[in-house]
C-alpha cells in the first residue's frame, strides 16, 4: 500500500488517455476532481494486488454510458458511491477495496475518486488493460466469472441492481437500457470480486503502468524529445503512420459513437493512407485492404507534437497525428479473449493477427 | 379466509374481462392455468383484507408488458414467483400474502397462480379497481406510498430490482425499459405493503366483486336474459350505445397499443356515432364532440349477445357490441386520483365529469 503522489495524478491522466485508444474519454475533468480532493487533504491509497487477502471483497467500478454526455454532465463520484453502497446492501457485506473496470480513459480515475470518498484503497489493476465499449469485455467475463449482480445509480435518487442475468450479454443489454433511460451516464458497481479472483483474473499493475507511461511522456516533453517515441519505447509499441487527418465520418448509434477516420501520411509516410474504424474506441487500422492492427491490440492516435491522445469523438480534419499500436494483455489474445474482444466481436470479417513492427518506423520490437 | 371454489374461477375470468375495460387482456389462458392447478389439487385461499395483521407483508403482483405478447408467450407464474423471492431477499423479510395490482384482465389471476405456487393466501383487493396501462396508476401511488423497491423477473434467469426511484414516474420508466428489453413481458413484484397500508389505501373486495359480476353474467346466460343488462344492474353502470364497430385505427407505440374505434348505433341508437379512444384500455367515449364517459370511469365494450368483454387489441369491423360505463372507485376520482389517472394524464384536453345515465338507455341510476 502506498499513497499516490499529487504529481502522479497528471501522469495518470496522460497515460489513461493513451490507453483509452480513442474512447473512454480523456480524463481531464476527473483529474481536476482528484486534484481538488487532494487540495482538501484527501489522498488515494493504492494497493498492490499481492497485498489483497484472498477473502477480501473488491468493488469493480465504471461510469457506463456515452462519452459525449460527459461533455455536458460533469463527472462526480456520488453515483458510483451509491452503486457501491447498494451492492453492499444486496450482498450483505462491506467492500475492502475498489478497482476500475478499465484503465483507459476517465474510468481510470473513478476508483480514485470513490476510494477517497468512501475511504477505501484502490487496487492497482483493471480488467481490460485499455478501454472497451461494453461491460462484458473484461478479463473476469473472459475467465467465466458471472457479471451479475450489477448495480447502477444516477445523480438523482434512482438506483437499480441486476440481481441475476442469464449471461454477460444480458447484463450488458439490461444495464445499457437502464443507463440510456437515466440520461446515458450512470455510476456502476459490478459483481463483488474476492481478492483471490482479482489476483488470478485481473490485469495487474494497470494504474502503475498508466502513471509510468505518463511519466515517460512528461520526461520527453521536458527534454524537448519526441513523446511518441517515448510512448512506443515504454510500451513495446509500433508506429503505424505519421500524417494528417483527411476525413472523419462519425455517427451516434445504439448509444455508441461509430465511424471511420482517413489519415494521409506525411514526411517519410507521404503517399500512404490509413483507414481507422471506431466504436467508441479505435478498433482496426487498415491500409490498402491489409489490416495493420486490430482489437484487442491498442490503436491510439496521438497529437504529433504533444503526444496527447486524441479521442474518437473529437478527432477532426487537419490534425497532425501519429498512429501507434500497443500490445494487448495475453488474456485478451487467448482464444476465449478473442471470442469476446477480437475483430469478429466488433463485426469485422477477419481474424486477429498481432500488429507488426514496420522496419524503420521507430519504436522497439515486440517482446 | 375462504377457498375459492373451482366454479368461481370462470366467473372471475368473466368479471375480470369486464373490469379490464378493453386492456389487460382477457384471462382465458390464466383461467386454464388455474383450472389445471385445481385439477392437481391446489386451491386458492382468499383473505378478507380485514383479516390482515397490520404488520403483515403483502406482495403486489403484476405481469408488466404489452398485452399482445401474451398471445404468443403463454402465461406462467414462474417469473412473478422469482420476483417475489428476489424482493424477499432484498428487504430481508418473507411475505404473508399476495395481491394483484389490477383486477381487470389477466392480472386478476396472477396472484392466484403465484399464491398456489408459493402457498400464500390472496388478499381480496387490488389497487386500480379496473385495469390501467402504467404501474404508477394505483391507489397506493395516489396516496403517496413509494413504488420502489420494484422487482422484475423473466422466464430466463434475468431478474433486477429498482432499489430506489426519484418518484413513481421513474419506477415506470426504468421498469418499462427493462421489460421491453426482456421481450415486452415480465413478472413484477412491487414495494412490500403492510397489512395496515392495504386496509387503508387499497381497493377492497375486488376479487369478490369480479366473481359477483361474472356470476351475474352466467345467471343471465342460463336464463336467456340480457347479460349486458345484468352487468349494468350489478355495477350501477350506464349503457352508452348498442351498435356495430364501423372502423378501428390501431398502432403499437411506446410499448402500448393505441388507437380509436368508431361505432355506429343500431336499433333505438340508429343514427348515433361513438368514438372510443384507447391506450391499452378504453380511455374516452365521445359523441359529436361531447364526452360521454372517460377515465378513471370504466368504459367496456361487450359482445351484444354473450356479454363477453372485447379487448382493444382484438376489436374489429362488424362486431355487434354494447358500450357501457361503470363508476370508478372514489380514490380514483379524488383530486390526487384525477391527477394520476384522469383524462389529462392520458393526454386529453378536457376535465373529468362522471358519466351520465341516458334516459331510457337501460341500467340503474348511478348511486
Amino acid at each position: 500500500m502506498r499513497e499516490i503522489e499529487a504529481d502522479e495524478l497528471e501522469a495518470l491522466a496522460i497515460g489513461a488517455g493513451v490507453l483509452g485508444t480513442g474512447g473512454g474519454n480523456h480524463p481531464h475533468l476527473e483529474l481536476m476532481c482528484a486534484q481538488e480532493a487532494y487540495a482538501r487533504g484527501k489522498r488515494v491509497r493504492m494497493l498492490d494486488p499481492a497485498e489483497l487477502d484472498d477473502d477480501a471483497r473488491v468493488a469493480v467500478l465504471a461510469f457506463m454510458g456515452a462519452p459525449l454526455v460527459t461533455k455536458e454532465r460533469l463527472p462526480e463520484p456520488v453515483s458510483a458511491c451509491r452503486a457501491v453502497r447498494l451492492m453492499e446492501a444486496h450482498v450483505g457485506r462491506r467492500f475492502d477495496a475498489v478497482m476500475s473496470v478499465e484503465i483507459g480513459g476517465e474510468n481510470a480515475f473513478l476508483p480514485l475518486l470513490v476510494g477517497m470518498e468512501l475511504d477505501l484503497p484502490v487496487v492497482d489493476a483493471d480488467v481490460m488493460g485499455r478501454a472497451f465499449p461494453e461491460v462484458q469485455m473484461t478479463s473476469f467475463a473472459i475467465r467465466g466469472l458471472p457479471m451479475a449482480p450489477f448495480a447502477i445509480a444516477d445523480i438523482r435518487d434512482n438506483a437499480l441492481i441486476i440481481a441475476h442475468a442469464e449471461n454477460a450479454g444480458w447484463t450488458e443489454r439490461l444495464g445499457r437500457r437502464a443507463v440510456v433511460e437515466l440520461g446515458s451516464i450512470a455510476g456502476t458497481c459490478g459483481a463483488p470480486r474476492t481478492g483471490a479472483e482479482v489476483k488470478a483474473h485481473a490485469i495487474l499493475g494497470s494504474t502503475s503502468r498508466a502513471i509510468r507511461l505518463g511519466r515517460a511522456v512528461e520526461r520527453a516533453r521536458r527534454a524537448h524529445a519526441d513523446p511518441v517515441a517515448a510512448i512506443l519505447a515504454a510500451e513495446s509499441g509500433a508506429l503505424l503512420l505519421r500524417g494528417k487527418v483527411e476525413d472523419v465520418s462519425r455517427r451516434m448509434a445504439e448509444g455508441f459513437v461509430r465511424g471511420q477516420a482517413r489519415l494521409g501520411g506525411t514526411g517519410t509516410d507521404a503517399g500512404r493512407t490509413l483507414l481507422i474504424d471506431f466504436q467508441n474506441e479505435f478498433s482496426a487500422a487498415r491500409e490498402d485492404g491489409a489490416v495493420l492492427a486490430s482489437v484487442p491490440d491498442l490503436i491510439t492516435i496521438l497529437d504529433a507534437v504533444t503526444g496527447e491522445a486524441i479521442g474518437a469523438e473529437v478527432i477532426r480534419y487537419g490534425q497532425r497525428v501519429a498512429v501507434i499500436a500497443l500490445p494487448a494483455d495475453p488474456i485478451m489474445t487467448s482464444p476465449a479473449g478473442l471470442a469476446a474482444v477480437g475483430p469478429r466481436a466488433f463485426g469485422f470479417d477477419f481474424d486477429y493477427t498481432p500488429f507488426a513492427r514496420r522496419a524503420g518506423a521507430g519504436g522497439e520490437a515486440r517482446p
